[in-house]
């Protein structure tokens, strides 16, 4: 800390401006000031119609004007007073005509008036600061720029909306009594280690926590898949299609078709979405005997991508005698493939029959795929607390510790231990919310932010 | 007219909506109606924070709604009625985060409730039909956008301003007053065509409005070649090295290169910068014996490109013995490439040495160049009133026909043929602001404006 990162050590003290609008030509463009210095830095750069005054929380029309004082576009500015503002501080907002030119001397002009262009996601870092939004509200707002389809940016918005703490403050404060509770009986006993509450009442409370913190991720996941996408597998013997599987269903020739088996030994990945649903689809090297040590190591791939994926899809080729083996699972999808050739025999059980070459059975194939990895379609999204790998990471933590104490609660052990067990549980589900957390953390995520934000 | 445009025919009925920022991902976007249901558009997809009212004219805080009623984003609506708005209409600015999926839900949810999506240009047309611009100002909003200099900015920021009306409205009025003392003549003498005023007044108070249209078009130049440009023309023997300094003045090797004589037989042109003043460069063939009917053609545009140039570089290699003909003229600078090697004799008077290879003489170039095509540099320019092509060649035509007013009048014509005229001279002036003119010339005008403005 101190120092390393200049928006931690000077938010109150220091004025920053960033073009808040993407970069090129349009009508419009927005410049934004956060800082105690917004409203005279916005004068130094903006004579008001007419001469009149600057007001607060109305736009007003103006003159702006370049580092020498000459006009160079006429713009609308707001200025907008600390606390009530997105930041907490003073804000100034100047709309002016989206000229990449004007967008530039206005930022430099600001910049030569005193103010400091900002860094990456420092307007919104200096919101969470200010106790604006949380560190969940502020990782939504940056969900949000870099939404790829509508679904994921509905998630975001419910999340910026205040969501995730709506649902983790309750927990939060029922593991933080519970602590309390236990603390207490170390206060009393003066150290001695005797529980106010009885064994089983401590477990059975932190059972219950963290059975609903189970509840939660479960309610989170078709959201969580909805954000993160779902990574699909195809996996088969060599030479079964697979690559023209997902040729096709990517819509365009990413991978290298040859007839030649074992043409594909690394894993291969392409994004596409599925009834809003994005997934990462994956070509793995053909399974079978392997020819050489490169075709043994894409095998080893290749399952073990099956092994960590959503679903699978077993390619087997319906005009030859194989037929994939073991019974069809929740995460495994048959998929026969060459249904343009003269089948070698009935098709296993389960079977989508397709042929990539004449279109056949393709639309079929992307229906059951997104029906067995539950794209969202238009059914409402019952939590999107945990939808997040960074959220769900830190509540399974809270789980886990809320377990670990229910384990010692029941084998008799003290207070002195439980409630460290609980104090990390709090401590997790508070990371979420950024009320806790080092500097680092702050750090990670905001590097991820786009200038302006 | 009528009908082939829909905003003219609906400007008053139709509420239109537009993405007014650029695409791209960014920290916000901005979203604008306009028009009579702006307010009613934006109550539809946008839920107020804690449900309070919208009210006018202050930025609020809300909840933005994608088609289906869901939460999409968190933005700010600001509402301004009609008619002390932009565009004389009410008008509807949504500011939300700046991402493509939502920009694009958010048009599509405010189509449904009624909008139509913006033509090109149709924010600025509407400002212009409630006069709120005139046309050289909504012009001025184009030029603004597209400025690829600070220079060029400026101009269209002052043109924003009105100096072009302040100036022009004048002159027209001067003309106008003139035309009604003449046609009082008309009036009283019931048709007999004689003049209330001396021939030789009339035509010394229409010599003098023509002198300050001149003196007008002469004030602007400056700025007219800023927005323009100024086209400078290598000129000069096969192989004397006119592509060498051209790649070196653009910076980069856009031309082939080649020791063979005669490889540049089309004209070449890129577009520099220098000290704020835009240059279109012209690289053309060589000039000299021709080898056949393709570089014959080559010479023939070249000497035409030099005619028509701002400034011709008379290029000459200085190692061999020719040298250029002709006294040195203000729109013609000598050039004596191969400075790097030993000259063939003395240089040609006011000849600028240079050597692409080693880069000597090159700045100096640039810098005479500069000073040659008056580069506008830190000097103020006089006037932006007849900056563009438009606005000089209605200018230049209503010169014209007070010249030729005057000449009438001098030769003793009658008040019929002079009040034709003086009516042709307001009529020109009148274009320029968008006070007269037919549909044709707005749509030909706002067809290059993009969408959003």
């Amino acid at each position: 800390m101190g120092g390393g990162r200049r928006t931690v050590t000077d938010p109150q003290t220091v004025t920053i401006v960033a073009h808040a609008t993407p970069a090129g030509r349009a009508a419009l463009a927005l410049v934004r000031l956060s800082g105690p210095d917004s409203a005279a830095i916005a004068a130094r750069i903006f004579a008001r119609a007419r001469g009149a005054p600057l007001v607060d929380g109305r736009p007003m029309l103006g003159t702006l004007l370049d580092r020498g004082g000459a006009p160079i576009d006429q713009a609308v500015l707001t200025l907008h007073r600390a606390p009530h503002t997105v930041t907490g501080e003073d804000v100034a907002e100047i709309t002016l005509h989206g000229s990449p030119v004007i967008v530039r001397e206005t930022l430099a002009a600001c910049v030569l008036a005193g103010a400091r262009p900002a860094a990456p996601g420092e307007f919104t870092l200096r919101a969470l600061r200010a106790g604006k939004i949380d560190l969940a509200q502020a990782e939504a707002v940056r969900d949000l720029v870099e939404a790829a389809t509508v679904e994921q940016a509905r998630i975001a918005a419910r999340q910026l909306g205040g969501e995730v703490s709506a649902a983790i403050a309750p927990l939060a404060e029922g593991i933080f009594e519970l602590l309390a509770d236990v603390e207490a009986g170390l206060d009393f006993s003066d150290g001695e280690e005797a529980l106010a509450l009885a064994g089983a009442e401590v477990a059975g409370r932190a059972e219950r926590l963290a059975a609903q913190i189970d509840a939660l991720a479960g309610a989170s996941e078709p959201a969580r898949r909805v954000r993160e996408g779902a990574r699909v597998v195809l996996l088969g013997p060599t030479n079964s299609g697979k690559s023209s599987i997902f040729n096709k269903l990517i819509g365009y020739g990413r991978v290298i078709v040859t007839p030649e088996p074992g043409t594909t030994r690394d894993l291969i990945e392409e994004q596409l979405v599925l009834e809003g649903l994005p997934i990462v689809l994956v070509d793995a090297a053909g399974v079978g005997e392997p020819g050489g040590q490169a075709e043994a190591e894409g095998m080893r791939r290749a399952l073990a991508a099956a092994e960590s994926a959503h679903l699978v899809l077993e390619v087997y080729d319906l005009s030859r005698p194989e037929r994939p083996v073991g019974p069809p699972g929740a995460h495994r999808l048959r998929v026969g493939t060459h249904a343009d050739l003269p089948p070698a025999g009935p098709p296993a059980q389960g079977t989508v029959a397709v042929s990539p070459l004449t279109g056949e059975g393709m639309t079929a194939l992307r229906a059951v795929i997104a029906e067995q990895l539950h794209a969202p379609g238009a059914r409402p999204l019952e939590s999107v607390a945990l939808a997040t790998e960074r959220h769900l990471a830190a509540a399974l933590e809270a789980r886990d510790a809320l377990v670990a104490a229910a384990g010692q609660a029941r084998a008799g052990e003290g207070a002195e231990l439980l409630a460290i067990d609980l104090r990390r549980a709090v401590h997790a589900l508070r990371e979420i919310l950024g009320e806790v957390g080092p500097e680092a953390l702050l750090e990670r995520i905001f590097a991820r932010f786009c200038i302006g934000k």
